[in-house]
């Protein structure tokens, strides 16, 4: 039987790492590495920093695989389910080329596999499919968390909801049950359209790296400039990865 | 200026520790200890196993905090507000009396500061208040990530919300907007009075522990199992810390 560990390497600094994960590392025979081109080049940076940081073992072979591009025109759940279907061959492929029976292979993702990723599932695909395939998920500390520690605010309020979602689910609308919403995945800047009176955003990127942004305040007041700081900063890096939690200022 | 290192420890198992924590543990002159009674043994455990195995000086003070009872009768947020405030003068004198100006205290609180724990709002009151403190938040794996991790699933479906919220939230129903929903803080198995069809349950109690408990299933044919099954630990433990994650058997 072949098995996979899925380590959650936490968002964006080094030191995230938990024990468990860096233990997790040193059991590796094989990693395998998903190429998503260019625009994720900080994170392959930080997949690099980090083995070289803790892998005391110098034998680990590295596998790279080629992440298709996801269709963005029709449905968007049949695009994603089309996804996985051209993801899980692809990785198939590759565990059943590099792992001999017995061995463990390693996939690295960035944040908790538990929070908008999709390894989990396309290893429950190669499993559905008849790959006899063993796994492991180590947690990593996810970027709604580290969005959390560098505002040194709590997700919720007293005794209230937390909901996290995306910037497609947040442009139909600010969720009228939730306490407090962290959007992840906003390629729109969805909060720019919300209309709700006294909404505070914690809003920020690139965090847990060198060139973290923070930037807080009432709503209506902030969002423009966090507007025109994520415009500047995508355009210096030719990449972004921002999330953002809302809230109520007055809480019910 | 004194200065407070609030640090996530993880959720039961000492291998949750990061990096991050493993430094700041090791920056602390002072730890101070909240004491909640016999109930949480198991908690006060899991903080002394850490301190012996990660922090490397033998120098460290540990200053115990009584943590008074928070009154059950009444309004919930006046009982809260009340327990804080008194909470807030008894962290406010400890950290006078045993912090030197330029030393930092250390505070240990279970899974992650950031979600439904009170040390943050605690702090806030004492600044609010005059008293001179600056403070680090540093996360830590929460209960919510080792229910997802143990369960080796995602806490979010394709592309949908996940809500967190108390068994108290719960008791009104389940929210109609919610994708995945993460109950903590339920004493009173709030699940059990579901009537939703089509839901599924996977919980998990004592994570992280060599004492760790899960279930999963449909909520209709599991839910009789873990409420006997909890009462059983319960009893047998003197104490229990629980958590699950409900979602519909078939996504929208």
């Amino acid at each position: 039987m072949r098995k996979i560990l899925v380590i959650g390497i936490g968002a964006g600094d080094p030191d995230y790492l938990t024990q468990q994960a860096i233990k997790a590392l040193n059991r590796v025979d094989v990693f395998f590495v998903p190429d998503k081109g260019t625009e994720k080049a900080a994170l392959k940076q930080l997949r690099t920093t980090i083995l070289q940081r803790f892998v005391a073992r110098k034998d680990v072979d590295m596998v790279a695989i080629e992440v298709p591009q996801r269709a963005a025109a029709g449905c968007y759940q049949d695009n994603v389910d089309h996804w996985h279907a051209e993801l899980a061959d692809r990785y198939g492929r590759q565990f059943q080329q590099h792992l001999a029976d017995g061995q463990i292979g390693g996939l690295l993702v960035w944040g908790d596999p538990a929070l908008y990723d999709s390894t989990l599932r396309i290893i429950e695909r190669l499993r559905a499919k008849g790959l006899a395939l063993d796994y492991e998920v180590i947690p990593g500390i996810s970027s709604v968390q580290v969005l959390a520690a560098k505002h040194r605010i709590a997700l919720n309020q007293i005794g209230e909801p937390v909901t996290l979602t995306t910037g497609r689910k947040l442009a139909d609308g600010f969720p009228s049950e939730a306490g407090s919403v962290v959007v992840m995945l906003d390629g729109t800047q969805a909060f720019a359209q919300l209309t709700e009176p006294d909404l505070e955003i914690f809003w920020g990127a690139y965090l847990g790296t060198p060139d973290e942004i923070l930037i807080a305040g009432p709503l209506a007041e902030v969002k423009d400039q966090i507007a025109t700081v994520r415009a500047e900063a995508r355009a210096r890096h030719g990449w972004i990865m921002d999330i953002y939690l809302l809230r109520r200022s007055a809480p019910a």
